[in-house]
C-alpha cells in the first residue's frame, strides 16, 4: 500500500534520493574530464526535479518501491537537462542565464555544450539498462526505452521544439499552441508518469487514464509557464520575465487574454484531478502535485 | 551456412537494402516537415554505409538472415549521420561541405541542424525496438541498446570527439591519438560488428575476438583517413584535402611520418585478419572488408 504523505516532505526527501542516484551514475562515466564536468554542471543547476518526482510519485501511488524507478527518474532528468543546454545555445534561444546561473555554453563554450547535451541524451539510454538490476523484466525495459525515445525524439520533444521555432512570429491557433506544448514539454512529463505506472504493474486501462491525466497536467504546466513569464518574479524563476513578449511568441495569455489563460489552467487541472479520481489508486501525492503545478511560482 | 560472395556485389545489393529500410523508418516519423526533411537530407548524403554493411556482413558470416540486422544497421547509420551533422557545425569543425554537398546547417540553419542531429540520435533507439519484431529476444535487445549507447556516448564517440577537440594544437603521444580514434570512430565501427555477432548467436569467445578484430579495423580505418587527408583526391573524398594540416591536428603521418603511418596501417590490417582467421567463421566478406578499408580512396 502507498503511504499517505505530505507532498513537501515527499519532494524534499525524494529530491535528494534522485540527486544521489544522478551523481552516482555520473561517477561511473569514464570520459574526458571537461566533458563530465560540463554534464554535471548542468545537472547540478537542476531545479525541482519534477520529472523524476513524477516517476517516483506514480510508483508510490501503486504501492511499489520507489527505488525501482530511479534509473528512469535519472534518465528523464538527463534528457530534460540536455534539452535545456541545447535550447539555450546562441543559435537557438541564445540565453546567458538559466535558473540564475550562466548557461552551459557561457561556461564551457558552444562546442562543449552541444557535446555535453549529446552525451547526456545518449547516456540516458545506458542508465535505463540498470532497470534490469532492479529486477525489471527485459521486455518492460525495452518498452520503457522505446517510449522514452518516442517522448523525446522527433515525434515528441524535439518535434515540439521545431514547431515552436517555426511558429515564432506567426499567428498560431490554439491547436497549434497545444501541439507545440504537448510535444515540447507534455510528452516527457507524461512519460514520467506512464513509466512509473508501467513499473508499478498498472493495467492497460490505468495506463490509458494516466496518459490522459498527464496530458492535462502537461498543458497546465505550460500555461502556468506562460503566465509566470508575465506575472512571475524574475528572481524566483532565475531568468528575466517578459521574454515571450520580447520574442513575439504566441502564448496562452496572448491568445486567450490573461483571464482566459487562467481559466484554461483551471480547466486542465480540474480535468486532470477528475481523471485521477477515476483510477482506483492511492493518488494523493499525484493530486497534490497537480496543485503544485497550478500554483508554482518558479 | 554463409554464402561465399564477392564483396562488390554484396556491398551494392546490401547498400540498397539498408537505404530502403532507412527511408522506410523515416516514413514513419510524424513530425514537423522541415525536421523530417533535414534529417533525410543528411541521411541521403550518406556514403558507403560502412557501419550498416559491417552489421550485415557479420550476420552473413554467422550464416544468419541479414534482415535480422536491419534495425541495428539503420540505428548505427542514424547515429553516424547525427555525429557528422553536429561535427560540421560552425562552433565545431565549421565545414560548409560534406561529401560534395552543402552541410546540413548551410541548408537548414544551425538551430535545425542541431535538432535534426538530436532527433536522429533519439530516433535510433526507437528503431532498435523493431528488433523485437524480428524475433530477437528482449534481453538481447536491451543489451544491444545499452551497447549502442556506450559506443556512441561519453565513454565512446562523444568522448572521442571531446578528446579530439581538446587535443587540437597540443603535442599528442601515439596513445593519446589512439584514445581519440578508438572512441571517436572505432567504438561505433566495433559495435556494428559485435552487434552482428550478438544477433548471430556468437559465443562469448567469438565476441571477444571480434572486439579485438574490430579495434584493429577501426584504427586502420582512421589511419587511412589521415593518409587520405594528405594523399587523397578531393573530388573523390568530397571535401578539400589538407584540413588536418591546416587545423594543426596531430595525425598518424604527422606523428610517425607518412611511411610510419602506412606501416602502422599494414600492421593493424594484418592483426585484424590474423584474429579473424582464428575464429571458426565464414569470414570471407569481413576479410575483404579489411582490404577495402586499407585501400579505400574516399
Amino acid at each position: 500500500m502507498a503511504q499517505v504523505m505530505d507532498l513537501q516532505t515527499f519532494m524534499k526527501e525524494r529530491k535528494k534520493l534522485v540527486e544521489d542516484a544522478l551523481f552516482s551514475y555520473m561517477n561511473d562515466v569514464e570520459a574526458p574530464q571537461v566533458l563530465v564536468e560540463s554534464m554535471i554542471y548542468s545537472l547540478k543547476a537542476g531545479g525541482k526535479r519534477l520529472r523524476p518526482l513524477l516517476v517516483l510519485a506514480t510508483l508510490n501511488s501503486f504501492g511499489k518501491s520507489e527505488k525501482l524507478g530511479l534509473p528512469v527518474a535519472c534518465a528523464v532528468e538527463m534528457i530534460h537537462t540536455y534539452s535545456l543546454i541545447h535550447d539555450d545555445l546562441p543559435s537557438m534561444d541564445d540565453d546567458d542565464y538559466r535558473r540564475g546561473k550562466p548557461t552551459n555554453h557561457k561556461v564551457y563554450g558552444e562546442a562543449m555544450a552541444i557535446l555535453a547535451g549529446d552525451a547526456l541524451l545518449t547516456y540516458s539510454f545506458e542508465v535505463m539498462e540498470d532497470l534490469l538490476n532492479q529486477g525489471v523484466s527485459p521486455i518492460k525495459v525495452v518498452t520503457l526505452m522505446k517510449e522514452l525515445s518516442k517522448a523525446s525524439g522527433p515525434i515528441g520533444m524535439v518535434g515540439g521544439q521545431v514547431a515552436d521555432m517555426e511558429g515564432e512570429g506567426k499567428a498560431l491557433a490554439l491547436e497549434d499552441l497545444e501541439y507545440i506544448h504537448r510535444n515540447k514539454t507534455g510528452k516527457l512529463l507524461g512519460y514520467s508518469i506512464v513509466a512509473g505506472a508501467i513499473l508499478g504493474d498498472a493495467t492497460e486501462e490505468q495506463i490509458s487514464k494516466l496518459y490522459a491525466f498527464a496530458d492535462h497536467l502537461g498543458l497546465a504546466f505550460q500555461i502556468r509557464d506562460d503566465i509566470l513569464d508575465i506575472e512571475g518574479d524574475a528572481e524566483k524563476i532565475g531568468k528575466p520575465i517578459g521574454s515571450d513578449t520580447l520574442n513575439e511568441k504566441v502564448t496562452y495569455p496572448s491568445l486567450l487574454t490573461m483571464g482566459g489563460a487562467k481559466e484554461k489552467l483551471e480547466y486542465h487541472i480540474y480535468e486532470a484531478k477528475r481523471l485521477l479520481a477515476d483510477i482506483p489508486l492511492e493518488s494523493d501525492l499525484l493530486s497534490q502535485l497537480c496543485d503544485l503545478i497550478a500554483k508554482r511560482d518558479h
